[in-house]
């Protein structure tokens, strides 16, 4: 009882003003890149707070100790201090010169240890030696400090005072949530996750393009759609979140991203659904194919981000991810090498290009069921039609016959654009014109939500 | 009210001899050249009227203003005369020259202006100049005169006497339908369009086809189907067919085919139902798929000719069209250029050998369910298997063994002959070896239909 | 009443020891060799009774003139002696020296005739002049000789003395059964056949490759599944067997597989059943493209083996075929040059192997449906996960990701290993780990039998 509490005041954004400059990114980057960060705790707020300033959300805060499905809210974790004097008292792996030293959840820990003992709680990557790789101990209570490895050969013999000052408290996990509203039922989601330290390509990439996509959405003249931000820790977060909102999901979601990894490489990656050709995975191809380079598509696989939460199989959403360079793919992944120098604010800025691109085709997209089913409905007489027939037709015919023709209740306008090869905006166009001429019914939002979330075949 | 009457006297059909002569197809292609037609008028009944003496047919005539589904049945259109006297008083574009001249369903003009405001009711073809375009008005009143872009170059300026009579009186629309019955419930359509002038691939070829095909169908010993040929105006024709036969034939048709564009060009086209993989594409496939040079296969699209009526999302019929050349792909498409020249009566008698072969192969195929589906019956009890067991197998074993095994009321014959790759009249013939035999029950027609023309999935 | 009889005494095994040695396998085939065997009769009985000693089983009898389905069981036959006496009094095609010399199932004859006369009783394969072929005459009773076509052409002429003493008596047509229990419902099938005389990959291999795969199951700590070994003439063997258990199979079976031809050859051949793709198709095909040798993947045919009668339509089971070289394709089938010089044991020792490897497989597969569907269960509570998160995972965690996420009761591990890439072994331990840990239920084999003997589509 009452372990779900709203704070936060999402009012009116600063709906001002063209898209985000680079410079603005940059700047939300550098604000963003040196806070302490972990999957509960000061840092998530501090963060949620300043993504706020982009797109106002409200926050949700779940009790430590809640019951989420199987899962328990952990304790919040608390690091005030945490460094090391070698034996000639210089301080080193202090968390405020790297917060990826410091185990993350690490256990408080104050004493004098020889260098072999200090040895038991270091991380560091042989294969890697410049490297601090990113390290974490949520479900388990130990210490801990993560260095490379060149700094980890170079500690000599001798006594080693360790302060860890954290704390495992009573708190809460926070989750950010943004919702744009949109003329109908329909949802689309976009959830992204704020418990990586300083980290960049994986993962502050996916926040900051979530919160200026979400700028840019509340901007559009009118939506049809209802958008959906999610700012969340990975798993226990999503999780959390499900549990307060999946059986609303469940019934209202046509398509959601997991946004990730959205800051380095040239190319896009799109993880399908898992149910594998659900509006997600068509709306994104359609996006992503057109671009100058083909994208990498992978069938879903249930490692990788919060969609294994959201494509776990009681859910089995229409959640797929359109990322850059994929966790795990890249020698950075997990380093203190994934940083301001791997990450281009330019691809940032394309990714949210890409992703608005996906949403408007979303937006975009319709299903109709004609009103003149049984042969063709008389197009001259509503100035549809040239009433000269010559040997041209137009590309606004050709798209107005693919409309009416596959006005059948069970083709949208993206399937039609796939037969076709007409674009989704003529498409559209010609849509529009058959509507309101009368020719066309637009089937329900509602209807359109039963028919998307289905239980999969 | 009393819209539709049938006229005609569709009696025994001159049911002798062999084969059309190439002299014989030629002879009526001469006849039916010059004759002025358009989607209504006494040059379509003219053309009716002479097919008629190779395929008997009723008329059916269509009252204008009648409504047939969102259209209404236009004026019928006579034209007496029309010309243009130049300056020097040479007469000009006169439609007894060459019908392309005349603009189809032009209004009257009678006056004498000048050279610039003549040239406001030209049109002519820049990027040909030698083509005399067609080019109609149905739906707007205008009048107009077509020419070679190099006649109206040449054009002096000066005084112009234009007399076009022409008249759009309350008459009719004619079809002609000839109905050919098959001994079952089950139809096949054959639809072609009446509404071309001189043009010689789109569109005499098509019906020229139509009606020898038609008569080489009376002379079959027996039909299982019965075969409903249509010549209709295009669209207007088909539509109105559609609201007077459309219920009928979404009772009983097994598949049907636009015949247009069917004497030039080498290579067949399949221009595929909107269903797609309907009998009537399953049929055509497997002829044209034996045919020396590969086939076009084209999925379906909307635009093109009247499949665009019977594929409507209300009929969704399972018609495709087989074609050579096909209408808006070769230069020469709805101009005076295709003509006699263009076209090879060869070309129109292969056509009329490939459908007859696609209709042969629906009559031949059925479906059967076997009498001994428990184990295979005891073949060689009943003389269907050699009683000498030897390593070889003769190819009438093969056919029995692949027919008994696939008599599961779900495969036709067409299926049997994809799988085994052994030929439909060898399958057929062990078939009917199986049927004699008491061994398979052959589902009924009605049966058939009704599973052909289930709802689209 | 009272046809079907149940002899024998399928005791306990000889459950001792290793895998049979390649002497074993060869001392098999040769005691098994020169019996003459057929459709019926004591050269049956034998057969079945030394294959006891491998693979204990019971003895079924149907009587002769039994009905079963549309087929009659013949009377036995009954083979003494067959020779011809040459003019000069020189023993030939006797088939006490090589039994295809004698038709099978020969109608008994004694006389004198001359070589004209003789010639009209002779096999011979003038394409293959060294080679005597097997040629049978089971549902007309004439009589006759197989030999070499070099032979017959050294036929000199003269008087023959021919004597055939055989007979077809009321007796019976036999058929060995061995089941091996396993813990639950469902069944697998293996079926091979036992009428062929002295050939060697068809027919031998089939029976030898049975009878140790027996052992070899017989021998394994537990069985999930049912085992069911027949041994049975072909056509007629395998039709009275379903008339006796035919009701039964349609039940319980999951798998089944007609041994054959498994002697020769260095690729395996997978025949698919006629459905194409069950759990028989499937679990072969995990084996099989895992071999080093890429297999050849054939559709379902009527022709064949046994296969014909469990894929009949009113049947349809999930029968396939694993085979060596396949009947038909190879020049010795049928004839006296399938002996052992074209076999080989180390052969027959693989099939074996790749037999039991198939059926460890379906032994394996399970499908399970998880008991925390609504996101992952936690599982370093468990012991499960790594508590450390680092940037590696390990094998087992990606396996026990991909079997809580497809644990939906529609996909079984077969499924997951296709899916996934990871092996049969990995996926079931990762499934015992998280079954023991409480979090998947296990679809019965119930229901699972249920599921894929569904009417096929």
């Amino acid at each position: 009882v009452g372990s779900f509490a709203l704070a936060g005041d999402p009012t009116a954004c600063s709906a001002s003003g063209d898209p985000e400059s680079i410079d603005e990114i940059e700047l939300l980057f550098d604000r963003l890149w040196p806070i302490l960060r972990s999957i509960t705790g000061d840092g998530v707020r501090e963060t949620l707070a300043i993504l706020s300033e982009v797109a106002p959300m409200c926050r949700i805060e779940v009790d430590s100790t809640t019951k989420v499905f199987d899962w328990t809210v952990p304790p919040e974790w608390v690091a005030r201090e945490a460094y090391v004097l070698t034996p000639t008292g210089e301080r080193i792996l202090d968390m405020r010169e790297n917060n990826l030293h410091l185990l993350n959840y690490s256990a408080p820990f104050r004493g004098t240890i020889t260098r072999a003992q200090l040895d038991e709680h270091l991380h560091s990557l042989p294969e890697q030696p410049l490297a601090i790789p990113y390290v974490t101990s949520y479900y388990e209570r130990r210490w801990g400090f993560c260095l490379s490895q060149n700094q980890r050969d170079g500690l000599p013999d001798g006594d080693y005072e360790v302060v860890i000052d954290t704390d495992h408290i009573q708190g809460s996990l926070s989750i950010g949530e943004a919702v744009l509203p949109g003329g109908g039922q329909g949802e689309v989601l976009i959830s992204t996750y704020t418990c990586h330290p300083s980290l960049a390509n994986n993962e502050l990439s996916g926040p900051l393009v979530a919160a200026f996509l979400h700028r840019r959405l509340s901007r559009w003249p009118s939506r049809r759609l209802t958008y959906r931000f999610v700012f969340a820790p990975e798993t226990i977060g999503a999780i959390a979140y499900l549990s307060l909102r999946g059986e609303h999901l469940r019934k209202s979601l046509l398509a959601g991203y997991v946004v990730t990894c959205v800051g380095a490489g040239d190319r896009f990656t799109l993880k399908r659904s898992r149910r594998g050709d659900t509006l997600a995975d068509r709306a994104a191809l359609h996006v992503l194919n057109r671009l100058p380079e083909q994208p990498r598509v992978l069938d879903f696989f249930p490692g990788g981000s919060d969609e294994r939460q959201y494509c776990s199989p009681g859910f089995n959403l229409p959640v797929a991810s359109v990322m850059r360079s994929m966790y795990g793919s890249y020698p950075e992944y997990h380093t203190s090498l994934d940083n301001r120098e791997l990450l281009s604010i330019a691809a940032l800025r394309e990714s949210i290009d890409v992703y608005e691109r996906i949403l408007r085709v979303l937006d975009t997209n319709r299903r109709y069921i004609s009103r003149t089913p049984m042969c063709e409905p008389q197009l001259a007489s509503r100035g549809l039609y040239g009433t000269l027939g010559t040997r041209e037709s137009t590309s606004f015919t050709d798209a107005l016959l693919w409309v009416l023709n596959y006005a059948d209740g069970e083709h949208d306008l993206l399937d039609v654009a796939d037969l076709s090869g007409i674009s989704l905006p003529e498409l559209a166009n010609a849509a529009r014109a058959c509507y309101d001429a009368r020719l066309l019914d637009e089937v329900t939002q509602a209807s359109e939500c039963a028919a998307v979330n289905l239980p999969s075949a």
